[in-house]
């Protein structure tokens, strides 16, 4: 049995009540209960959060080694754009993770293009709404399906 | 009767007590309670913030909808080169905002010359000092009066 | 009693029947009108010009000293863009000065972002429209009474 | 019957007298009295204003909605690259336009390949001499026939 | 039942026989099976395409339409980074589509952090080798039932 | 009598049925007959062709010295920013060459500003839509006569 | 007797316990207990705060007047690239300061050459290790020396 | 005898009453009449002219040729930086010119580094105030001297 | 005995024909004659393509390991500016190769300084005419020669 | 008993004597006793040259390995900026070494931002005067005594 | 009686020998002796110096302030753009100098627009020939004449 | 008989002796012995130096012509990236020249992509180690022998 941290950045609070164009109608508590329930099928358990405050997701980081964490999906929202801090926490727990958006962030501002994530991640997935969380989920499964071979 | 958030971004709680050249010798008090005799004066209500903490002044933006706030007046600060997370919250949220710089942000380093608010703004007033915030107040009050015609 | 000139650059002459959308309903006239009433009763004079030519508004700045101009306000509107003559006037006669756009330049046309004039400004303000221009002289006059003290 | 209004920027007076190795052999007479030749033969009404002075180049687009002028084709010359003032004025007649350059300004300086006209003119027609501005007006004629279906 | 195209760019004919820690060990018709499986056991058709050749990808964009293809999912490969005749094919037929990429780009040279199809795509995967095909598949499928409802 | 050689580039065989909002509802063989009518009737020969493949047009090009060709219209589509090697087929034979686009490119993708055939090219007409393969021809009608003087 | 402030930003809690090749194997602890001891047998009192939240570290900074700190030493870690808000409160306070960084910042992704304190900061220290705190706090030592002359 | 044609851009007649630490205390008319001192006591005409307006200087060039002027010396002031119609009359006109600026150019804003005239001019003279002039007339007079040799 | 492939990009077909100034006289018969005799007189076989079709040229890239290639010898002509994917079948293919240039491409347009090939080449030989395939061929033969001690 | 070598750059033999706001007052003599004597009484040579000229401090750095030097310590000075050729000297003999400079590189011209030395540093310390030298050599005393452990 | 140094950087002892057409036709020695007389026939002295070795120039700038010289020529030649030393060496000194070029660097390549000299020298004049020296001569007699009063 | 001279630049005196892997084994006095025998055996004669000291290189090619060299064969080593008086001297003389790097400058860090020679140069070779002299040394070979036909 492996745990999963699925780690939401600032304003996904706020998913399924607005801007429904940009970011879909499923709300975050839909996300978070359709992952559970394919985590825990498949044997394994799943940690959920969400915070509009950059410490709080960079000290989620720092106890998943504790946890025994074994992937972390990631939608560092904003974050992505800004936070060396939380890059920098990621490279230090040095668990792979995979960076997940749920808009297409090449048909937004152009600031949207540069990632402090990509370059380090696994993989990325974007611009497929909420299913990009349960791709990446799959992804995951996947490779812990040949972590175990 | 509308509702008024003000909004004020990092180190403005030292307003008035240090670098007067920049930003001038009014408290952010006195700046609160001048805006608020202002609004009340035309019946309005006007709800004030000061945080460091870019997370909860994003918290502060989220529940503005549930109380019904009208305008939002924000001085970002520091953020206003830097958070796309406060952005993205007055996006989502679509309440119309001013952004109010105390210091002209033109004649400091030219990293204060980038606005990550500037573009999504209504307006905004930069350079006037602790005027600044008034002169914004009055325009919120204007539109208050055109959109109630 | 102080002297206040109000300048305005290229096509504002169109205000009031062109691109509303950009740039509001109020004639350039009506501004003129609004402004005067408001320096008059505060006991000041206004001086208020439109010109398409740089070299009239480039020669009003150089008289503006004669005249004992006290403030100037001033909406380059094209010439913001490109006019380092105008800048050069601004800063020869020495004359504090508030930049005014109509519209919010922010949010249209990349080079609209840069202006050859707001870092020699005392300050800007930008997207509120005509109001804006009733914003720059309530500075203005704030200013006046803070310098007769 | 329609009117088509013809603008020349700075220096184009010289035509045919000065670097026939960039601009050709034809003089500004010339290539005016063809086009009105063309226009009339076709029953519309042709302006022509060459002008080295920005102002008034403006103004001639200011008047051209009061003289009914369906088509503009202009020759911004020198004020192709710097000039924010004039495409505003284009922008606020609304007025569609061709853009026309005698040289291919790609052959040319670099700062020659940036124009301020081109992303809000119907089309552009560069290196062809004062053949161009046949071109345009050939153009503009189609157009009109189109319009009137 | 619907078409779904699958396109594969230049050199994915190596797949599985060279550079695995950039590419993985799948060859691309293993692949090719799996996402046929996938799509059949789902009751759809699936069209599966590699070319190094650019005009071969354009005209099998070309053909989509007659074959009602709804959804195509595209792997440029190094057209990635300098095929616009492949971006302008996918906009004129303006079928959606998905980008995968099997390498994470991100973390290779930076030329490869560009693409000229990700701002017009529904979304893209990267970095997750073979499976990003089938994350791929699964989403066009999502959208397919969805399209149903 | 002269031949005009008339090159096409990728997608352009798609004319008229798609995307008319950019490229209009010419179809490319109504096009083809129109020129090959107007260059009949001024007693020359006009070639036509369009290829979604770059070296089909690099091999039209390479023969057109033996076709005695002495004037090419271009319209390169989507190889304008990418293909360098077009480019220099027309350096090599040494033709002089007209280049035409359809759509507007100053209006679209900021990477659609620049082509790799401006600099070279006698001349450049854009976003007249048809008309603008007939204005070309045009210009080079009127340069084989002059050449014929 | 001074007091000096010793701040570290984010990520640096994890010291000596992760990614011992950027950073050592010095746990933060260590170096509080050692920068502790040199100040305390000079006669001077240290403080020490290491955060993950940038509004704490800020509000550190706003404490040392009242605390009359007369140095401070910041290690701002991920915070270096993109906290324009410590930047502000330090300029704020006023009080000189030295900047540390235990990795040569310049050696690694390019983004991390650019710091947001260095050109404020009395000097930088950086890839010395832990040993870039004791060597800053024995520059502090010499100036408080200095000042006390 | 030779005629040599003395041009000053915008605000240079307010030369010598404001900013002297830019630009030295010699009014222009003092200038003017140094400079035709020296032309006359050499046998030579100098025509001298101040304009904030571009378009009468541009004219003035215009005109140069048929007043047999040999040389031009041109403080382009403001518009050394804009005005690209000013370039053009130069080399419409094809008269050797030598560029003066009164202050040192590069010790200013970074924009003002960069000169439309430059590269065109003969040589070019900065910094040494009102002597620049002075100088550029003996050059000059020196390559006149040579000319008739 | 060794095979070395030679390949050649779009456009050389026209070696010793078209544009001696830049390319030279020899065609590409002769040099391709010389370097096989090269190779035959050292016991090496010697495979020639030229194309102008960049698949073409991939895919005898892909056939390479199978015919047991040691080197290549490529001169990608325009492709050298824009073709990743030859790039990436050179990458591939992970045979070493060196790359020619008949002329000095940092005497030419800017663009051309660029190459998606010398990075990942073992070297590159430029400006030396057809003497650079020889000179290349005797690099290959050197190291043919070491590489069997 | 290790060598240690100080290398100073052009203009250093200046110090104490010029610029003591930029370089501080103590001169190089005062600093090469101090750093001598610290040396000496840790059972260590130093070996302490400065040169304005560039070959000069390239040969110490050549005949470093033959003297055994453990360790340079080097303030390039201007050539920090400009010298491609001492970093290769630095890069061939391998000798890890310490960047110093006496003052805050980042306050000062733009261009004194970059450093050919940095990356390739041990470390780096700026902005503490001739205290830099000091500290420098005590990171490196402290080093000799980790690798003699 | 003042001092007036003249300095020359590399290449130009080969003056009036090589490339004529860039630097004139007079010898480095022809103007010494010019330069000499004008400054003997006002009552100073002029020391004279080339060479190709920067460390000399330096050396002879530091040496300056011994031998009391009051004003600094220099033509850096090809180290205008590339000494820092050189620029550090003038500021070291803080004798005003001026900056003479014998050709139009901005009519060159690109590289040559920009110095490390002109930001902070009295002027620079530049593609006057050698009559440029003698004018920056005339120019810094002007100023000792001046400063005499 | 010519005189062919072969220039190196600084570092180049350790070649084969350090940094193996980028410069290869052979030392510099192996490649002068080498180059020596096949230019005597062609009946030429060959000069060789090397210099960490930009001004003897610099003096070198003064010299040549009196020398009456020939060609030179110049491996700049890091003044390559830097040294424009090097440039200025090959132009001055203007005798042809080969650049040779050992290394493949592509490959390495960014700032050894730009060549200071290369734009003037013949031809370059770079990235086949010490036979790149020799290399260079047959193109000179068979460019004499070319010239005496």
């Amino acid at each position: 049995m492996a745990t999963i941290l699925v780690l939401n950045g600032p304003n996904l609070n706020l998913l399924g009540t607005r801007e429904p164009g940009h970011y879909g109608q499923a709300t975050l508590a839909q996300i978070q209960r359709a992952l559970e329930e394919t985590a825990q099928s498949e044997g394994h358990r799943l940690q959920f959060l969400q915070s509009n405050a950059e410490h709080l997701l960079i000290e989620a980081i720092h106890k998943a080694p504790q946890d025994d964490v074994s992937y972390i999906i990631i939608n560092p929202a904003a974050f992505t754009h800004t936070s060396v801090a939380l890059r920098d926490a990621l490279l230090a727990v040095a668990i792979p993770f995979i960076e997940v958006h749920l808009s297409n962030v090449h048909a937004r501002e152009p600031f949207r293009a540069h990632s402090y994530f990509s370059d380090v991640a696994v993989g990325v997935i974007s611009g497929l709404g909420a299913e990009g969380y349960a791709l990446a989920l799959r992804a995951v499964l996947s490779r812990l399906a040949q972590d175990q071979q």
